[in-house]
């Protein structure tokens, strides 16, 4: 198979840039004395999972139930859910336990968390093995947690230790904020703050005789710049994995550094009014605009050639506006472009958000630089 | 099955609504005397595709080759390619036709229209049968299409009367700036532009000895607001079906009218800032903000009771932001909320665009305005 010939739209993976990325993490998490825990929400691919867990621990997180199943039976057993659980979720966490994945997940109230307990003897009254929990913290104001120095956190820690199927391992937290920052000082800072409030909760439980040997932060911007992780025990990570341009936007990666692109047909040529279109639009690129806020724009996407090189300078080239199967390129398009993109060459487009654009496609033809498809992975899916 | 205990986030398909959208489309295309060829990019569901073909001529139409092959396989064989081919889909055009599909297919220029030939004769030299083709027109500017007084139209007309393997049936245009209107009296107009604009086309054709039996024009508004469709054959429209929060903004729809939905569950509360979470985010419902740009923003969609009634006034709500897997709605969120929709209680959120958040689902969770789940409709993937 060849780049030249698969079905377009696809999702291409360079495979010699994912590695890269791999390696650069893993070593960077090393040298902050912590072990990592990929996320698996970007890729959600076994094969991708299995290059990123070499050389760790073993352990991966998860934002899907349907994602734990799934690599539960590609061979992960340390699976950590990283959204909030609920009581009504209780009979899926069940079944992956019964499989053999020794889950954690992760809680803030002590509403669910009496609630999950009840729902679990209520279901499986026979039933031994724990569940192991994370108290999730709120660093930033971001999404969830409980704040570090208030009431709420002991009282879960009670009702954990009330609790007989869940046991508390320690805390977590996401420093989503990160994504709003605009500079690697104002990250890094961001980085020490998670620090010190994951610090100080772990050390009030600690005080109150709760043992807590996990402690768990976490976004691929925090981690990239995290000065010190004196105290965090585990990082978790996922978009580092492919990078996209928000990511590059963020200084977490370069342009060149870009793992997955969207392969695309050039269909028409609009001379007259100095535009053309490609074969990937709203459903293969995604409507995500990340970088809509940041200091450069890069629309819907990136053009690039075949072989991913990233259009630059005064050839760059931009997906300016999608419709649902079709990519509008018009930025400065001029007759040496439609030389440059005959109709049926095709062209690569990088993305604004990996997460979002990888989500549309059933599998990576991967890559290792040139246009021969090495292999192909298939993506996990739902929900 | 029941919507209160599937998995979330799921997609919800109310088909009462459905077939009440499909029926008030079927009466307006008699009413204006052309026949209704079903735009299936939305649906993307044999089982929807039977509905809405149900007391019609039987064509669809299709916006990717795989929906092409996954309806040639539920037995539809008159079937549109809507959008510009290019000379390397011939491989699979030709697929579909063994497989005894009457695929037709649109273009708009000579080099398309040679090119292909070529591909065709090279591929399969001793191959008879044609495949028709409709010669775009450009309506309105928006994306594809020769003008209908321009000498290209003539070109690529002689250059498939010189094809072997290609036949001109007729004329095609999307009036695709019908999207950017905001008034019903301008979608009329521009419906009656489009009609004028195909009917100058095919009479120049005719008179240089064309045939042109077929002069299909579509998008939903227009389809919706003509008023009079003289000249023209077939209507293609796709969204009708559903509707969503967009096309309720254009006046294509009422609100009450939307017959998908994601079924969600609230996952979190968090009082100190009046906000909570639901398990669907940008995955789950999309990031298209198609409704920032009207009246009324809809945000990442419209909150609505587990029977997908939409709240309203004092007490409407909209998911205001989305991460991957979280949905957060902030907007007017008061204690009242938090008792009205309790954690893990269930939720739905009417879309801002149809065929994007549907395209995220594996499949529809079929109601009949309950919470009674009475089939489930698979939906077709990919490219």
């Amino acid at each position: 198979m060849d780049l030249l010939s698969i079905p377009t739209p696809a999702l291409v993976l360079d495979r010699q840039k994912l590695r890269s990325n791999l390696s650069r993490m893993q070593q960077h998490a090393a040298k902050l004395g912590v072990r990592l825990r990929p996320h698996l929400k970007t890729a959600k691919s076994a094969e991708v999972a299995r290059l990123a867990t070499a050389g760790t621990f073993g352990g991966i997180a998860v934002s899907t139930i349907a994602e734990a199943e799934y690599f539960l039976s590609a061979g992960f057993s340390d699976i950590l859910y990283a959204v909030g659980i609920v009581p009504s979720k209780a009979d899926r966490l069940l079944d992956l336990q019964r499989g053999g994945a020794q889950i954690s997940i992760t809680l803030d109230c002590v509403e669910v968390a009496e609630g999950l307990e009840q729902r679990l003897t209520a279901i499986d009254p026979g039933g031994q093995k724990p569940f192991d929990v994370l108290i999730e913290i709120d660093a930033d104001g971001h999404r969830n947690g409980v704040t570090a120095d208030g009431g709420a956190l002991l009282a879960i820690a009670a009702a954990l230790r009330a609790s007989r199927r869940l046991r508390l391992i320690g805390l977590m937290s996401h420093a989503g904020e990160s994504y709003r920052l605009r500079s690697p000082h104002d990250i890094a800072d961001l980085a020490e703050r998670e620090r010190a409030v994951v610090t100080l909760a772990s050390a009030r439980l600690r005080t109150q005789g709760y043992d807590c040997p996990v402690i768990s932060v976490g976004s691929t911007p925090t981690a990239t710049y995290a000065r010190d992780l004196t105290g965090v025990t585990e990082l978790r990570v996922g978009v580092y994995m492919f990078g996209d341009l928000f990511q590059a936007g963020l200084g977490c990666c370069s342009i060149e550094d870009l793992a997955v692109s969207v392969l695309a047909t050039v269909i028409h040529h609009k001379p007259d009014l100095n535009r053309m279109l490609v074969d990937a639009g709203a459903l293969a690129l995604s409507k995500d605009r990340g970088t809509a806020t940041q200091d450069v724009d890069f629309k819907y996407g990136l053009v690039a050639d075949i072989c991913g090189h990233p259009s630059a300078g005064v050839e760059r080239r931009l997906v300016d506006d999608v419709n649902q199967e079709h990519g509008l390129i018009a930025t400065a398009i001029g007759p040496a472009d439609f030389k440059r993109y005959p109709i049926d060459s095709r062209i690569r487009v990088l993305p604004n958000h990996a997460c979002m654009t990888a989500a549309a496609h059933e599998r990576y033809f991967v890559t290792d630089g040139d246009t021969t498809v090495v292999d192909v992975w298939e993506r996990c899916h739902g929900w």
